[in-house]
């Protein structure tokens, strides 16, 4: 039999190899003959560029770019070994980390640093962006990147527009027939549009500093710029599910530079071929400290099951703590869902002892379905 | 699908009915078609009075009878409606707890009362006895039983021997002709011979309220007993493994009356035919509150898995907690042990809930199996 493990880290208690070290040591103890392999994951929530250096062959490159206010600065990314692609995260120059609170101000933050990291890349030869876009401080919906890539933004003049969301209210004519061609994936977990209530300045303008002012500044000047990408490309980014991620990165992406919106656990799943992983597997295992029915979208486990009942193959989820509503889950291709838990202990005590009731419990359960044969 | 759920109850949260209708539910949220049937149990460690007549038809009886000091009182017993059998507990006549601290003195402690209650059930057309023998404030090697159902205890002179383990130093001749034949087996739980270090004076004497001068007066008495019985039957009931059950109690039965003495959780398995619907079935579930591997002596779920094992039956074990040293429990022909909690939670709080925690866990498992398929 051969088994494949793919668990999340189990947060403030073992990382995701450690977890899957402690599973794979219960299968062996159940049975050394089956053949296990491991698979450590993550949803791209957090951690992302960590994850992928451990996933992955390649190097983290330092990179000199600006931050949202154009302010020099060094940010990582990371440059596959083995191909030609890049992983970039939008929140390493473009991020609101990075930007003192009384500074944040979206109507002049611009991604133009992430923008020079691309072209870093691009430079050593990546023909692959996978662009991470959480915790950015700007909602110039990838105004900056587009810039930094050699593309025209001009007024009804004729000049360049200044950087920030603000001035994309001013834009007249797009060109982008300077920016090399590239493949560009964004990992994007969030599916509010780039306009109106639900969209980008009104959701998360707030918390990048915005003011109700600001808000309809930007409102009017992103609803500018969708206008003006259709009017170029003739691609609607206004109906765009996920349009508005990172101040409308992804709708301004998607319309002007092909690039495909996907989820960051599918993302990192192409990357780390997990599809063909499971097909080869008689069996998957995943594991998240905590599993509940609320939380389908972008977890591991989820993705792991989903990916696997294509091939129905069957996949059991081993969680700290199981919560409510967890009957969903079934319908997601989770055969078996499993509490590691052995007796009544406080959340300190098991956190303390988290890789032994991995490995335990794993092995209880790989034991009662090898003795129980089939029912 | 046929299960069969055979729990002990949960101490101090859930009687045995409660958890197999507990777990019952659960089998049945995982999927209605499946046929379950449910046969609540008990070691017979406590509460076997109970136990038996919720388990089976029959009526409790109050017979007059005597105390182990030989003053009058009323004792119950349960006679099986549907069988000419009656089961019988030392401890309710002749129990240690019916007699005040101060007066407990095992040189005269009787179990006459136990043999009147047995007459009692004879006289009512019982052809079996089955007596269960914890508890007993006695060291008299059953010799008030013998008496009260007929036998003749005399001395040198020809004279019946006053009541009391004492008395048996000077045993010269034993008559049981009248006594009435019947079938008897002895529930016993304990290893200890007859006499000796390990035996029923050394081990059991001081908490009957024996000091050391009367442990070696009964050893010595109780030797003269063995003696007697083996002149008259060639039994050496010396050697017998459980004779120093109830103070040579289960000794003198054996040797005298041709007694069985079988564990408790075998006599009720024997009872309630558990091995008949054992062989029914397709699946086995089984609980209790706390599963270890130090413990495999007469525990329901052991027990249980024993007679599953014979016949080639998977079997599942639910446990509030599961301890140590489990993996030797598998070989006892457990199939699977599973803990019933489904995160951290402290004691009281899983107390609280068992009854919810028994049916989800056994719901998870019954789909984990149902879903995974052969492995």
């Amino acid at each position: 039999m051969r088994v494949l493990i793919v668990p999340d880290s189990f947060k403030e208690s073992l990382s995701a190899d450690e977890v899957a070290v402690a599973l794979e040591k219960g299968i062996k103890a159940a049975d050394p003959l089956i053949d296990v392999s491991r698979l450590p994951f993550s949803d791209a929530g957090e951690g992302g560029l960590e994850l992928i250096s451990s996933l992955f062959k390649g190097k983290i490159i330092e990179a000199a770019t600006v931050d949202a206010l154009g302010r020099a600065c060094k940010a990582p990314y990371f440059l596959f070994a083995d191909r030609k692609a890049a992983w970039i995260e939008l929140s390493r120059a473009s991020g609101l980390a990075q930007i003192e609170p009384e500074l944040r101000n979206p109507l002049i933050t611009s991604t133009y640093g992430t923008g020079l990291l691309i072209r870093n890349a691009l430079d050593r030869g990546a023909t692959e962006i996978y662009l991470g876009i959480g915790g950015s401080a700007t909602n110039d919906a990838g105004a900056g990147i587009l810039e930094a890539l050699g593309g025209l933004l001009t007024d009804a003049e004729g000049e360049l527009l200044p950087q920030g969301g603000e001035a994309l209210a001013k834009l007249d004519h797009i060109d982008v027939e300077a920016i090399p061609r590239f493949s560009l994936k964004v990992a994007c977990d969030v599916s509010n549009p780039l306009l109106g209530p639900n969209g980008a300045s009104s959701v998360y303008g707030p918390q990048k500093g915005a003011t109700p002012k600001h808000i309809e500044i930007l409102e009017s000047a992103l609803q500018n710029f969708a206008k003006h990408i259709e009017l170029l490309t003739k691609t609607n980014v206004v109906d765009l599910k996920g349009g508005g991620a990172a101040g409308g990165t992804a709708a301004a992406l998607h319309g002007l530079l092909g690039a495909e919106l996907i989820g960051g656990f599918e993302l990192l799943a192409e990357l780390a071929e997990l599809e063909k992983h499971i097909v080869s597997a008689d069996l998957i295992i995943t594991a998240e400290g905590r599993i509940d029915g609320q939380s389908l979208q972008g977890k591991v486990p989820v993705g792991v099951a989903r990916l696997a009942k294509k091939h129905h193959k069957p996949v059991w989820a081993f969680a700290g703590a199981l919560g409510e509503d967890i009957n969903t889950l079934y319908d997601q291709g989770i055969s078996g869902l499993f509490s590691i838990q052995q007796g009544p202990m406080t959340l300190d005590q098991s956190m303390a002892k988290t890789a032994e009731l991995l490995e335990k419990s794993a092995e209880r359960i790989m034991r009662s379905h090898l003795n129980t044969g089939t029912l």
